[in-house]
């Protein structure tokens, strides 16, 4: 059976393990914090490459940033992670086969062929967590784009200058439907010293300006169900990331598919969490290994 | 050479025409008031199918409203034309080939095969009419999604309830950039009796408001351009309908990539204009009939 070593890397960790060609973890998942240089994260990746490679059939790598057509390199700069790393030569790292992917797409991919978007040829999935991804798969395939980049959920929402995006704009999707724009809610409704963590806990306790505040952040969840639904038309749309846990979904779900104009779609949680990146860029390259 | 009997059906008009292989009008288009019972719209085309099908290897047909995934019927309400008119049974007009499609669609469809997006495979057509309708080209194929609805452009821009819109919602995209849009700017900016027609006429008479105003309407169509880039990462963007005129191409265009996240694209204006919903229809049923 083929084997691959699937690396998911990301501004604080880098995870990896090997996965077969069921899409069943070999090992355990080691995990690693992220090197401070590129030069110290291109050395780790040689590391562990040349000790593992001759049990596997090629390399995967499931990467913040945009990934060209190709899977061969990043084409964007990438906030998070180390100056020039994204000018690395991941395909240098061995003779084998190496297929980088963005790792929104790459758990999309996985929610896809192996997970909550199973069977749904038309799918959304988006990653709340810091910010927002999303990886869209369109009659079968990853939205990839002219270049690779595509995907990009910033929408701006707004046009008073409310709150700052990393992009640089104004207002973005993100700034509202994020983890950090849940604790933005937190501040406008239950006082500056608040995070989002203040209003989950005051969720459970029934406190009232935390389902205010709670209410404000998901009802911009639902803007961004109606546009992808109304753009996209998707059998399903899947949420994943460190937010997805939170959300109402049976009555995001009805309220979303009462204001989209395309039509119905199921609005699920994802299967696999932490793991989703690897697994689905893993699964790319055994694709490609066919 | 084949040739194709091609409708076009909107609100206020119908028209027809005779479309040869190589995307050329054999004669003058005719164009006709729209009937106003879903009855007399079927005579109507059951009249012209008649006279004309002897000479035509098939009947295609742009429409308002969403087009299933076959081209065969109807989907969605169908706002502006008469009650009962989505569920016509079009395909039982002839015993040649009928294809029917949503008539933003085969306006992007024009453009990419023999227009301003030609060669494009990654390519976004807005039409900014008295809505604004989409059609995307993704990979070299419209973009229909599960049911054939996708590329609805309702997506909301605001969250103060500023601007009802057809769909039933509050401020989509369609409230800040359609030609009636502009109007909703001129009453703003210039005064309540005043529409677009004032705004493009100030613009050209040096009035300050004008300019307000048409840069407020202009200013949403470039988070427009920008969402669609971000999202898909086309080669290019193309503006077509009435409003498509009066576009600042080259600052938009600037402004526009100077803002995405994705890799830049062109923006363009487009090459058909009244007849690329026919041109369109009748080249996906060419594609069919080889």
């Amino acid at each position: 059976m083929k084997k691959v070593l699937a690396f998911d890397i990301g501004g604080t960790k880098i995870a990896y393990a090997i996965i077969d060609e069921n899409g069943n973890f070999v090992n355990d998942v080691v995990k690693v914090t992220t090197p401070k240089t590129a030069e110290g994260i291109y050395d780790f990746f040689k590391t562990v490459v040349k000790g593992l490679e001759a049990e596997v059939d090629g390399v995967s790598i499931a990467t913040a940033g945009a990934v060209n057509n190709e899977n061969t390199k990043i084409i964007s700069h990438v906030g998070n992670l180390p100056e020039g790393y994204n000018q690395l030569d991941f395909m240098a790292l061995t003779d084998k086969p190496v297929l980088l992917e963005n790792d929104a797409n790459s758990a999309a991919w996985a929610e896809y062929k192996s997970g909550a978007a199973k069977g749904s040829k038309h799918a959304v999935v988006l990653t709340l967590g810091t910010g927002v991804g999303s990886g869209i798969i369109v009659d079968g395939k990853l939205l990839k784009g002219k270049s690779g980049a595509a995907g990009e959920m910033h929408v701006r929402f707004d046009d008073r200058h409310n709150r700052k995006c990393t992009c640089g704009l104004w207002d973005c999707l993100e700034t509202y439907v994020s983890g950090t724009a849940l604790t933005a809610d937190a501040k406008l409704y239950m006082g500056q010293d608040m995070t989002s963590y203040d209003v989950i806990r005051g969720l459970k306790n029934g406190d009232e300006k935390a389902k205010e505040a709670f209410d404000h952040w998901q009802s911009h969840l639902e803007n961004t169900l109606v546009l992808m639904g109304n753009i996209f038309d998707p059998e399903i749309i899947v949420l994943s990331g460190s937010m997805a846990q939170f959300v109402e979904y049976d009555k995001l779900n009805r309220q979303a598919n009462d204001d989209i104009l395309t039509q119905p779609f199921t609005l699920k949680q994802a299967k696999f969490e932490n793991n989703a990146g690897m697994l689905g860029a893993a699964l790319l390259l055994f694709d490609r290994l066919k």
